[in-house]
């Protein structure tokens, strides 16, 4: 797979000190798969800000020392995040911290502005200095420059929202309140519970909520802002999408905010955690279904079924279970490969895919086998995986992708290859057959995609082309595509 | 799981210089599960040992740097080390090298000399010194005493073995020669294969073959040496079991050997890697039979078959082929948590288990589940899996443990917690199933392994106390109970 | 010792690729007794940059692996930074590196704005927020600021000087530029010089000049900004001084500067490295001179002169040939006291100044001894050093100070204690001396501090509170007292 | 300088339990100049050890962490290691830690034995197995070896003493015992002393005790062996001296055995810490002696005396008084250069002296110069020094060096160059001068040692050729020069 999701947010408020960092550190190995390259936790003790971030897992960032050098406080915002290739840059890690003239704040962000460049660039023409290369400190400044004339925090979030367009999940820390807000079109996941001991705790995913002993309360809505304060929950509905500012009966905000809502669908597909519930539809469930359809639109004569691991496990039990094909485990995947994984070089003629994946030989051999992943990028990697099938002897190979093929870029915080490099942008479905080596494949049918979602609002722009909000001019963009750069 | 081997070894033998360091380094990965607690590779280079070995897996221990730095030679051997509790001791990380009067030797070893006490006492009164805990410098004093005395170093090797008891699988390195060899019960698996190139790779399982690309020529026969020196592989047959010492003629005692052959059962069971072939059997399908044997003699009455991951999975998978009851995914398991986790303090209300382990709600609630897993030692961890499932709505949990109870102790290398911790030794299976808060509970019979090992000679002893050697008179060994310890 | 300054800033400019890192790492080895908590290089490789920072020394940030890693460039600007107290804050770690709307820079600065919480207050009022809490951001700022209404970063920077008040030197990377600058006063250093390979090469003090094979050329005059472009060296004379704006002729700026220079005199004192020359003044030379008036104003009959090393061991010898007493070695300082020295704590009885320093018996035996150091600040250490030499048999000690008494706090990036532990503020010269110990005290006469910096202007506000610039308003400046913490 | 000893020994013995760890922290601070390579501490608590080694300085060993985490005790051994070249090999570190048939030992070894290529193959010849390539093993062994047939540990040390020749102080440790021997020549200095807490102290030199606060209470004799238990110290005087096994009075043995003594001249002239007394002669007082001896006999018209740093500049001094030319600091050393220093590539045009070594320019220009340092080895670096002064503008450079021409290999621990390296071994006095490029070259004169150590006896060997004992045949010794190799 090479499609990522950008980050991983979490935040913790209680009423009265706790270990927030012990919470946040499980909340954060909850979420570590939506980002392996850095993550830091920001603890608020008495409105002082103790934080420690890093490149690294959450595994490598907080040893023991490090957390038990953590003060018990009321408040905590934390982050996980992906990084696109080699950029491993240390000053992009978060949460990030700002000194402004009111005071401090910390701020998580999960997503993508597809404004972000012309926020940017408007800030730059009066000034402004920036000391990463991601939109984060764009919405700092926006939230900063409006906090001056604002009379909260709050405030500041909800006036600086007018001017954000696209995805962005937040959770920001001033020195009295934990804030989070979830983007009008509620383009990645937020959600928010309650420890049996009255602490609130707000994630990405319910799965972390779990993980720490909480109870999902609810998924944040599109637009919505959340203030957790003086041990009160107060949720501010933002108003600004222009088809609501008539007379709508503040009532019905919540209601059409969730009919507009563009949630990425391929946090149902690939991204999420099984076991997380996002926006009322579990992710494991969505992905059985999956399956299911793809072994109604495109069924197979086979002998068994096997899921490409981990991604594609999901889906090959639900095609299973609707074509009564046998489900069969074909792959041991090597669990102890990481981050510094060292790839085979020239000297050696070793194969890296064997290292990763194992093909159980004795299930496979002789077999018709349906192989069951979620996507395609280049097709290399398929093509990999296919060939160690036949090498194990397997007769026949019946590629099944639980997802519509990728033609279209992302804007909104997924970093899917580019379009050079999509195969499905090049060739028909017989040319892709033909280069991955599979007797047949199927996709799954992009019409069918609310199936997944329990027929709500998603976003499935990558697969045709058709944004939820306009798409950015790109002029000007190169100028951050080469940003400062990090040795090491 | 409390149940854990000691170690996984790897070789490698070239007729000309190549990469021995890196393609030991991909061995070790596909041996991790063997050993986490440190590592270890030695290159040979024209007679001199490069080595490097440290506390840690293999991606911790082995950076690109380090690697790198190794240099090309034409042989290496490598080792990774599981480590009992506490004591991560850097001085008992292998291969252990030493310096003898006739040259020098590193030595990988996987297994434990059931004598080891009594070999160990002998020499000490004799002056000798040790800087290890580890049976494995008793083993190589051994040799390097009959090397004094010998030919060649597979001489020393052969007399040597005459005095161990016990499991060992060896690999040991001269400046010439690459040696490996297997105890005369073959307790414990070694293998050995060829890649494309001509290099021949030794190892504890035939998946860190298949992961450098080398085709698995055979197991190394119980008693068995194989020397590979001079671009040549030669076999010497132990002969001094004494069963064997009269007029037998020379090729029927290979099969002597195998017939007397005492594989530790709980290989096929729990340790090896499922895509790996030992002496002839694949690993996962002895689990799959596990699972399908578990259905004929404790059938249930259930909705669904989880396995706990990721060992009970495979044999689940054969408890619903054969049971006909629908095969799920029950649970999330975090992959990211490793050596370094920090388990929740008193300080924080976390449950442990639920960071590591996710129950899919949606998958169990109101239904009847078999739970399928590999052992149970003391029943904590399943009494709190258990009740994960019950929390999460299952109706009844019926558990199903793909090996008999544990009863005795291993003196062959497997670590089984003390017989005061092994809830199978003071509890009825009624008992057991009480305390656990199952619904039902069956054990794998002890009478039927034999079908998992393809009906070869196996060791049972933990199960049934029935033991292939002499065990050893303990008296002594608290000496070395308390050895050296290490500070951090 | 407690009084530290700030840093030391250094620069690179190379018409071809050269190895500008490793220029840049011999250079801050020489700069290094500036500041030890941090330090970092930034290289510019056709335009872009790319970075190493961290907290730690220059032989603990920058491994070989590190400077290897760094690509050869025409550029680097670098830094080393000395920190306050505990607050080991990675973010502060030098040189910046800011983004902007023109493009990008590097920023390495030595000194302390006099006025900056009132620049960064303005900035926070139009919304500015800051990554860091030191005055280099403010600074960066307002150069950036600038630049947007510039023709040229040079110019930038020539305007935003008018901004600032009180100590800096700068060296600044853009993309295609040098550029150092010096505050109007020449509170610090900065020099420049060049190699025989034509490289440029900018520094706070001529020792790191000659540690990298390059001949100072001159020092950077008070007031003036280098540019180092297209194989040039452009110099422009900031001309915003209000007593220059009249009709006097642009060649009479740089002498009307160099009068109302004001250097710190402590640079001479105690900062600078003895082998440097500032402003045509041999650092060396000053202090011997400052032990031979020590010696007229405050002769003391005995029979050897010591110095405290390292600091006192100039002025010691100074002492020695003015009053004819024999000079001799007192004491053995351990020079692997670093950084990481963990301190006796009261579970143990050693004197950690013992640890530190050693007294030589036999020297001080029975002696009546001058003790020579260069300043004295809350008089503990001090008192404990006395102690030292009379427990060792010293019959009489006749302490000597190379400077006056401190007094007064410092706004131009000294750090000196605060007045309330300032034993000079609250005692007269017979209690000091009854509070260290000694059975005399002389201190430097404030008004022959000329004779130690050649007759030029300097800066002695901490001895007289006579400030060359309006001091600073300090409310609001708790606010930046209790920063972002970093926890680590 | 290019001459190293091997090794500094600490240890400690408390009748109560108490920071034993820290006492040896502070003590192998003091000892740090003896060796750089690697440190290690073992705590001895309730008859178990816990110990903490490593490669690095005694500040990189031993983080805060690592030194609370190490038990209070009754008793500690510790060492500090120079390593030869690049072989940072960490079995090698001491205390090496052994399990024997009666227990348990740590040993810290200082010195050379001249026999241990006999002693370690006549016990290979018996099947020993070494780990490391260092002697102190083989003095390991021989005790334990002892320790067998003999009642107590002190008997077993006194009888092994009889197997070895050449030099060893060392500080062992039993379950109960801690002991320190020094050998029968007394080639290594070792001392002993109590704070005034009661706790006895043990070490290499006396600025180590006096470092803890303890206060000397004398050296341990040549061949004495001294048994700290059960609250009391013992003295045992090894008898083995063939010229004392006849009726001489026991009391007479101690003055017989100081006669004979063959201290290591060097140890004054170079290795020991200026402010330590080795057997009753300041070491700082020998070194001012050599330059007042080296003013009598080279005397040198001319202006200035400068000392290289550290090593020459009490000589330097002595001459100054001696010959009454003016004594003055003519170099900077730079304090950062240690282990990590990485000297310049071929890529870069700096010289390495230059970074290190800083001449004070207006100290030296138009100067007649006298330079003292302690010796020259191949020649090489006195050149470069020599040249700096030249470009400096020094008009005349005489050298003088504090100790006689190395023309020999030392066996007794002292690290000298090969014979093929060493200038004296090849060249006349004049063109030696001429080699290193000064007006003028003198020695100190071979036959007035005597005049340094207080008229005892000491070793010359080194100088002169005779040794005390017989030397090595050194067939068989490549074997150990090229031992187990360890990347990195």
């Amino acid at each position: 797979m090479s499609i990522h999701e950008e980050c991983g947010v979490f935040g913790v408020y209680s009423e009265k000190e706790t270990d927030v960092a012990g919470l946040s550190y499980y909340g954060l190995y909850a979420l570590q798969h939506r980002g392996q390259e850095s993550c830091g936790i920001v603890v608020n003790k008495e409105g002082l800000f103790y934080s420690h971030k890093d490149l690294g897992l959450v595994s490598e960032v907080f040893s023991e020392p490090v957390l038990e050098g953590m003060p018990q406080g009321t408040m905590a915002v934390a982050h996980v995040r992906y990084g696109t290739t080699g950029a491993t840059n240390r000053s992009n890690t978060q949460p990030i911290e700002v000194n402004h003239q009111k005071g401090k704040m910390a701020l998580a962000h999960n997503g993508n502005l597809s404004n972000a460049y012309k926020l940017r660039s408007e800030l730059e023409m009066q000034g402004a200095i920036f000391h990463t290369t991601s939109d984060t400190e764009t919405i700092a400044y926006y939230i900063t420059r409006e906090r001056i004339r604002s009379a909260s925090i709050e405030e500041a979030v909800e006036k600086a929202m007018k001017y954000f367009e696209g995805a962005y999940s937040l959770v920001i820390m001033s020195a009295q309140k934990l804030i989070c807000a979830r983007d009008p079109l509620g383009f990645r996941p937020l959600c928010y519970g309650r420890t049996s001991d009255g602490v609130y705790v707000v994630a990405s995913e319910s799965c972390a909520l779990r993980a720490v002993g909480a109870k999902l309360i609810r998924d944040v809505n599109p637009g919505e802002i959340l203030v957790f304060y003086d041990g009160q929950v107060k949720s501010i509905q933002s108003t600004h999408i222009e088809a609501l500012n008539d007379d709508t009966a503040m009532s019905n905000i919540h209601e059409k905010y969730k009919e507009n809502k563009k949630l990425c669908v391929f946090e149902y597909i690939y991204f999420a955690r099984p076991d997380s519930i996002i926006d009322g539809v579990s992710v494991h469930a969505s992905r059985v279904r999956a399956g299911e359809i793809l072994a109604e639109e495109h069924p197979a004569d086979a002998d068994i079924v096997i899921g490409a691991p981990d991604s594609g496990l999901d889906a090959a039990l639900g095609f299973s279970g609707q074509s009564g094909i046998a489900y069969r485990m074909g792959f041991i995947k090597n669990k102890y490969i990481g981050r510094t994984f060292i790839s085979p070089t020239k000297k050696i003629r070793v194969d890296g895919v064997k290292i990763k994946l194992a093909v159980l030989d004795e299930v496979v051999r002789d077999k018709r086998v349906v192989l069951v992943d979620d996507s395609i990028v280049r097709g290399t990697t398929m093509g990999r995986v296919v060939k160690l099938l036949r090498d194990a002897g397997a007769k026949e190979v019946h590629v099944r992708i639980s997802s519509p093929p990728f033609l279209h870029p992302c804007y909104y915080g997924t970093d899917i290859d580019s379009e050079n490099n999509l195969v499905a942008c090049h060739h028909t479905i017989p040319e892709i057959c033909d280069i991955i080596g599979a007797d047949s494949l199927g996709y799954f049918p992009v019409e069918r995609l609310g199936e997944l979602t329990g027929g709500k609002g998603y976003c499935d722009a990558c697969f045709t082309g058709v944004y939820p909000t306009d798409i950015p001019d790109d002029s000007g963009k190169d100028r951050f595509e080469q940003p400062l750069k990090q040795s090491r």
